[in-house]
């Protein structure tokens, strides 16, 4: 989107058209598409937060802040908070299992800050459900836009991009929701564009879902400085400004990439969103997947297999460092455990990542007869960037040899996640938090689930998440009487 | 200070000697000047605090948070909020003047974001004033020599070091305040390093006050996460870490200055802290110092004046971007301003930068009077960095011709403000904050200065702070009645 000024010239500046596209998006200009993706999108990103709700990363932000009152709900129980502490602890949740969505093309994770900032604000303004849609698409539409400036530069730096970029993109979000006028847009995104940070570095620790709260409780705060009047620089991502801090690239490199960007046109959640169909790393999708197949093609048995081979083109191998995994965590990042498990249990789900689950003797003792080789890019390969599908191969005791090569990840944009699988995440997520069988509290998440469907019915979305917070609680009861 | 382990070997690793310092650091081994300049620098930084506590800046931010509660003081009024916020808005205040004290060798304000992270986790802790002043020694020294190992690098990528800096040191501070062990202070660090940010580019904006209160709140969160178990990665300061995303420096380029680094010893603040004698742009302090001068000793006045010509050294000249100043806020980077204001007025105050000062007639008319020039530099002195006096010189219309060249600007550590001058900047942040004369304010304004001299003795800091407001109440009611 090129904003028009009076003169009718059009207006390239970057800033002038991230604050247009937030003043002047509508909900009836979105894709029907887009809607149905976002609709599912917020869903899932509730369910992810639900599922990791008893971590201890966020029990630890609940217990400094659980003596305090507000008005916005934590998506995990019946308590409020402020607007930015409840930002702040939903935010952790959604991103303490790794288990929320993505957009690979920046290396963002845009559901989780954007959703965390808006939902409390939108309590606090009792937005309706098209309003809350609209500020998520707006939302991850910014974050990914900023992020394509600054290209791998800004990742390479060492920086969490779910969290320097979700700052930025949560402000734009939430000054939607606010209904900030141009100037105060302008300020809220410069006062956020001060408040991003997060060092990958703390990857693996607790303060990588941290980021994640940090950014939406930033976003917010950002926005109500701004309504106050509070100003920040309207050139912000000119020279010696956000992109050089957060790249190191300045105006001259980055210039000509600010003026080729058009905010929603199209919008790229619906060419990059990436929902996850197993709670661990990106990288072991297609392999679990490949596995899952041979294994119900072939009515494979664990103890008739003999060896297994893996292949991938190294960028895909990056991530997967644990080859001898013996807890939970280091399992979600071992291409070796997690095909054995989906082999030997039929399935990869959050108990696959329980520590007992790892280091159960079936398979420690078998984690040897899995071996993974790089595949060799041609130069033609790497220069174009090319993703090559994964192998696996299985060869049996008795000699067969069994093969599949997955190109595209399931939950990815090319094969997406069906209406199915995107129902049972939901219900098994719900059933975590519940910690209960998933058939035990399966008609009452169904019917969350459809509810969440109808979000843009709702006059004020906030009743969905307390619908939520009630109905568990409800059932909750109902098992403790 | 370089931490020992069980084998007896030397530990240089950064992070290690940084945590060492912080909980092995004792109130008795601060050197005697280090204790009496930190009761000085906390008066002098509550006092411009007060001073800037009526800026619209302050105003927003306390806005957002009026309605809420909580333990923690906030330095200019009567409201206790919690220590977070109330670190926000004191924070916000102690910058907003520019009036704070600097730290020249790494471009820092070191008192402000220190000070506002600890008063009020201290009084939520009840931290007596000798553990104020050890706190506040740890963590402005943390926040140097961090910045130390970046160098130039750091300001020149486009960061506020105050703020970025402001939230590791700040963190330091409360670690010790709250008396973290090995372990949790060294999450806390890290955990800070993630929550660290800020542009230079909003500088001219009420965001670069906001920095210092992010970075202040942000340290207290780091700490009362690390107490509650929270983790950060122990090695954010090595490969791919902090440094490079703040510098683009990596382990290669930083290892020999982290190894040469040696906290407390001797404390960066002795050889380095700048109290400014003036509320506005440190480039123009010898200037108003010259002109203030050459005024006493030739009983001059504006009449008798046909000319005045200003030279420095070009990098001295570089804020001083106002010839032509028409606002109070522009007045304060403009060498010709404020040397004018010196010579009518024979003071520049805080009065000094309210718009209308600076639209005076007697001001305006005059600027085309003043001339700045370069002073060339040889390329020994550049190659030396070396610090050329500026020169004033002064035309009468009689044709006199006087001059004055100043090497150290009052306030530095090489020509400190006096006992006096610094119990009188006091008294005028006082009386600004009050809205009244200094002579109506005098007596109380002593009484609580003459008590900060005494901090050390508190069993419970708090009590000081606490004081201000109820002295300056009683004042105000008196008044009022």
């Amino acid at each position: 989107m090129k904003s028009v000024n009076q003169n009718g010239e059009i207006n390239n500046d970057f800033m002038n058209k991230l604050v247009a596209f937030i003043t002047e998006t509508t909900y009836e200009q979105l894709p029907q598409q887009l809607v149905d993706l976002s609709k599912k999108a917020i869903i899932d990103t509730i369910g992810v937060s639900l599922a990791g709700w008893h971590e201890p990363a966020v029990e630890s932000v609940k217990n400094i802040y659980h003596h305090q009152a507000g008005v916005s709900s934590l998506w995990g129980e019946a308590h409020l908070l402020d607007a930015e502490r409840a930002a702040l602890i939903n935010g952790t949740a959604s991103h303490v299992l790794d288990y929320d969505d993505a957009s690979p093309g920046v290396i963002i994770h845009p559901s989780a800050p954007i959703l965390a900032a808006i939902t409390p604000l939108a309590e606090q303004l009792n937005s309706s459900g098209q309003v809350v849609i609209t500020a998520y698409a707006i939302g991850t539409e910014v974050m990914v836009r900023v992020g394509q400036v600054m290209g791998i530069k800004h990742y390479n730096a060492g920086w969490h991009a779910t969290s320097t970029l979700g700052a930025v993109g949560a402000a734009a979000a939430c000054a939607y929701l606010q209904r900030l006028n141009t100037e105060q847009c302008t300020n809220a995104i410069s006062i956020a564009a001060s408040m991003a940070g997060g060092l990958q570095k703390n990857f693996g620790s607790m303060t990588k879902p941290l980021h994640v709260g940090l950014a939406a409780a930033g976003g917010i705060q950002a926005v109500q400085l701004a309504e106050q009047g509070f100003t920040g620089n309207s050139q912000i991502f000119d020279s010696r400004g956000f992109f050089l801090a957060f790249s190191g690239l300045d105006e001259d490199a980055t210039q000509s990439v600010k003026e080729s960007i058009a905010f929603g046109s199209p919008y790229d959640l619906l060419t990059g969103l990436s929902v996850k169909k197993f709670p661990c790393c990106f990288g072991t999708h297609r392999f679990i997947q490949g596995a899952l197949l041979l294994k119900e093609e072939h009515q494979l048995h664990i103890d008739m297999i003999d060896e297994i081979v893996l292949r991938a083109q190294p960028r895909s191998l990056l991530p997967l460092v644990h080859s001898r995994p013996v807890t939970g965590l280091q399992g979600k990042f071992s291409a070796e455990y997690t095909v054995l498990a989906a082999l030997i249990d039929g399935h990869v789900r959050l108990s696959s990542f329980e520590d007992a689950q790892v280091q159960r003797a079936d398979i420690q003792n078998r984690l040897p007869q899995v071996h993974v080789f790089k595949i060799d890019e041609t130069e033609e390969d790497k220069r174009l960037n090319r993703r090559l599908p994964i192998e696996i191969q299985i060869k049996t005791k008795d000699g067969q040899v069994y093969e599949k090569a997955v190109l595209h990840a399931p939950g990815s944009i090319e094969t997406p996640l069906s209406e199915q699988e995107h129902r049972e995440k939901w219900v098994i997520c719900v059933s975590h938090y519940m910690q209960v069988e998933t058939s035990v509290i399966e008609s009452v998440a169904n019917e969350l689930y459809d509810n969440g469907l109808q979000m843009d019915k709702y006059t004020c979305f906030g009743e969905w998440l307390k619908e939520i917070q009630k109905q568990l609680n409800i059932y909750q009861s109902k098992q403790t009487v």
